[in-house]
Formats: structure tokens, C-alpha cells, sequence
């Protein structure tokens, strides 16, 4: 192969609600739960390393929104490809650590670009698998590749990566509007106990697949955040103004971040920022592809 | 839901090689296989029923391109759904008959929007075994609804719908060209001995999951046309054509329809329709969404 870069684009993933499924092989791992995936989302640029080459053991330059960065899961996903001599650049509209699952859809869309730009030769499944297993291995997420890998309204059915794991998803598009208030760490909360949380999102997983629609996945949603004790303030109050417009509001797990169906947040006075379900899921872009 | 109306856009699908898995139940019968979606599809779109009301079992109108038709399998679906009375409007640019999917996404796509018009609270993975069943059940298509439902390049690893099917994938985008020479029956040839077909669509799968490119599948396909006894003059012309020139063509199963990577058809001299490889699949569409 003779091109010099590729290209993938990963949407943004908010889950509503989950529970977390720990297990001794990371691709065993995950989290049940549900979701939006969004047109907002990363975009990663893999190219032939500079100064060092593939394979040579030395890594190439990382970045993230231009400046110098790295991301733990990227360069384990990147490792088990034997690329990590190429130079990644992660660029993306959305607040990182305010749970739209910026690493994992870094880790994905490195993993399917570098896999095309060396001519690797896996096939989607292994690399969902790959960039599955890197993050679930650094403690920064349990769900958002697979769901990631699948766009739409994704259903973690059963927990882990492809061939172990199982989804379906809520057939719909819509408008989504989100407002971000501050970070939230997943590795804290998932690296404390999580047996509240676990026994609530299962619950709301029993309502959604029993009624598999947009509405009782925000209602499924807003309890959850209640049951699980994970509100904060700030959302917590843009959830009931949201409510008090007749819209539909839930808080993204895990972020100080609450996001909406239609114009719920715009309707309630927030200046939020706007995208749309994104059906497609994780793909390679066209650029470099001619 | 006071929408009147909902679409819904269904890529076609061409599939390069496969065999057949009868079964008696439809959701477990099926093909294995690979294939490419296209972003050249079908759209379909359902309207609330002017002169018959949805659920009295009258149907409502049934158009393909503008003109009064129907599809065996989009009715068995939609009876399925408690939809019979709804309009349906068909719309594609695909020619009908000739190995792109049609009656498949058809069915896959009145699906899809009966559900979100009448708000039925069907998942995705529940649509789309209706559509599978419907299409199994008329015995027009085996593998093309779970190919279109997920997009991009499919391989079917295990037939069926979802839940009993197992789906992977080739992490690609390209250009895709064709040209068709005219129809070729999928209940001829499904409904005749398939023991040597399902032969050669063995071998062809195992030689593609051993190397998931490209280039492999079309040469798989190749050696499937050939082994299987289905190619003709005028597709195997065109293949050796676009080979001669440098490209990579195959024979769209089961259509008298040659597909081409990049501008292959072009250099070949053939004036061909050119699209891309459709990474969504199947998804509604904004339309009447808001």
C-alpha cells in the first residue's frame, strides 16, 4: 500500500444508563446498558511515522486537538496492531472526561486507521475487539466501543466484545442537544463499588427492552442517575428545567453532562450544543481513499 | 404520534459469493457469505392509509417508482407489524431483479418506518428478523436483510436473523462501479440444487475470513462464479475486461450484474453507475422527523 494516511471518524457515546460486568479477560468484560451515539465525534489521522518506523519498538508523534498528547488505550490498541511507530492525530469537537466516550472512540478509530493505512488485514470485529479490550484494560470504559463500533441507540444486550458480547438497538433519529458542566472521573466510580449502580441499571435495562423507545430510555435514564446516586447539582437542574419545557433530559454517564431529545435543553434556556443520533457508527473516512 | 409520515433508506446490497442454509423456521434459515452495501439504495416511505384504516385488514396503496406494485415480503412484514392499511411508496434507482437487494431492503425499509410511524416499540434487531423471515418466506433473498441492516462490507460468519445469525465485517471504503445486463432469477436458483453453489460459497468464506481485504473477496467471488456455474457471457466478459485493465470486478450474486472496485468498469471502457460503499445501513431518515 502506498498511501501515506488514513483516516477514521468514531461518533461521540453517552450512555443513559449501564451496569458493569467485570471479568478476568478484558474482552469478557463490559457493561450492559443503553445509549446514544452522536454525529459529534473523533476524528483520528494515522500517518507513516517521521522520524521513527513502524516496528521498530519507538513511538511516533501523538496529538490531541493539535497539541502533544497521548491516550493510554490508543497506544495499547496500537501496540497489539504493531504500529506503534506511526503518528496519530486525535481531533475532536467534544469535552473529554464529560462522558462522550472520547477514548474509546480514539482507541477504535486508531485501530481501524491503522489497520488500513499498514494493510493489517483484521477485520472489523478484531478490531472492535482490540480497542474494546485496551479500554476496558485501563479502567477508562466498559461499553462505549462496542456501541461505538455500532451507531444509532445502542443496546448492550450482554456485556464484552464481539462473539462474546450481544446488542440490538432503539430504531430512531433525532435532534440531540448537550450542555457540559465539568469533568467526572470514570476510573473513580467504576473503581469503587459498584453493586447500587449495577442493580439499578439492570433495572432500567428491564424497562427499555421491555419498551424499546426513545421516551422510557430517558425515563429509564433519569432514574438510574437517581438510584445509583450519581447527580450532580448542575445536572440535576437542567434535567428538571428541561422537564418543566415538556422535553426530555438525562444525565450522560459518566459526566457533569446532561443531554436531550429535539430542542429540550435550547427550549429551556441553555445555550446547548447541537448534532443528531449518528446511524452509522465508527468508519474509515474517505480522505486518502480517493 | 401525530407524524403522517416516516422514511426510512435501505442500502443495496450485492453479495459476491455465498451459500445456502435452509432451515424450518425462517429466523434461523439463511446464507453465509460476504457482500458490499451500496449508498445507491431504497427508500421507502409509509404514510397513514387515506382510504383504509391501519388494522381493519384492508391494505393501503402500494407504489414502486411511482407506479401501483407490490412486494410479496414488504406486505408479510408489514401484516406482521399490524400494518397492512398503511401507503407504501418504494423508491430506488437500483435496477429490480438483478442481484442488488431490492426486495430485501424493500421489506427491511416499510419495516423500519411502519414501526416509527405507528410507534409499534419494535427494536432493531427485531425489525429487521420480520424483514429476514418475510424475504426467507418468499423465497427471494437468504442473506441481503442482516447484510443491509448492518452496512459497510458484510460477512454473513453464520446465517440467520439476529440472535441466531453472526455477523463480521471488512473495515472499508471505496468507490463501487457497475453495470447490469438484465435479471436473473433468485427463486430459480435458489429453489434448485445448491449443494455444489454452497460448496464453492464455503470455500470462498474460509479463504476471506483467513484474509479479510478486498482485493481476497473479489477474487473469492471470482472462483465462486466460476465453480458455482453462474457466471455469464456478457458478466464474464466485463470481469475479464476490467482485469485486463488492472481492476478488480465481480459478478453481483444473483443478477446478470458485474461490480467493480474504484474506477475498474470505467478503465474497462464499460459506462458504469458509480456509488460508494454505504457505511449506516439500514436507518430512518430526517424526513418527517423534525
Amino acid at each position: 500500500m502506498s498511501r501515506q494516511r488514513a483516516t477514521a471518524f468514531v461518533p461521540g457515546h453517552v450512555t443513559a444508563f449501564f451496569s458493569a460486568h467485570p471479568a478476568a479477560r478484558p474482552a469478557a468484560a463490559g457493561s450492559r446498558g443503553a445509549g446514544v451515539t452522536l454525529t459529534d465525534g473523533v476524528t483520528v489521522r494515522v500517518s507513516a511515522g517521521g522520524e521513527t518506523e513502524a516496528g521498530d519498538g519507538g513511538s511516533g508523534a501523538r496529538t490531541i486537538d493539535g497539541e502533544s498528547g497521548t491516550i493510554g488505550a490508543v497506544d495499547d490498541a496500537l501496540a497489539e496492531l504493531g504500529a506503534t511507530g506511526v503518528d496519530v492525530a486525535v481531533e475532536t469537537d467534544l469535552p473529554i472526561g464529560a462522558g462522550f466516550g472520547v477514548s474509546g472512540a480514539a482507541t477504535l478509530g486508531a485501530a481501524l486507521a491503522a489497520n488500513d493505512l499498514l494493510d493489517r488485514g483484521r477485520s472489523e470485529n478484531e478490531l472492535v475487539r482490540i480497542a474494546h479490550e485496551a479500554e476496558v484494560a485501563r479502567g477508562t470504559g466498559l461499553g462505549d466501543v462496542v456501541a461505538q463500533a455500532r451507531g444509532g441507540v445502542p443496546i448492550r444486550v450482554e456485556p464484552g466484545a464481539p462473539g462474546i458480547g450481544e446488542l440490538d438497538g432503539l430504531p430512531a433519529t433525532a435532534r440531540v442537544e448537550y450542555v457540559t458542566f465539568g469533568e467526572l472521573s470514570t476510573e473513580e466510580v467504576l473503581g469503587g463499588d459498584t453493586t447500587a449502580l449495577s442493580a439499578a441499571g439492570e433495572d432500567a435495562l428491564d424497562r427499555l427492552r421491555a419498551d424499546p423507545r426513545l421516551p422510557t430510555m430517558m425515563d429509564a435514564a433519569r432514574a438510574f442517575a437517581r438510584e445509583a446516586d450519581l447527580l450532580v447539582p448542575e445536572v440535576a437542574a437542567a434535567i428538571d428545567a428541561v422537564g418543566e419545557a415538556g422535553g426530555e433530559a438525562a444525565m450522560a454517564m459518566l459526566g457533569r453532562t446532561v443531554f436531550a431529545l429535539g430542542t429540550g435543553l435550547s427550549d429551556a434556556g441553555y445555550d446547548p450544543e447541537v448534532c443528531r443520533i449518528d446511524a452509522a457508527g465508527a468508519r474509515l473516512t474517505v480522505d486518502g481513499q480517493g
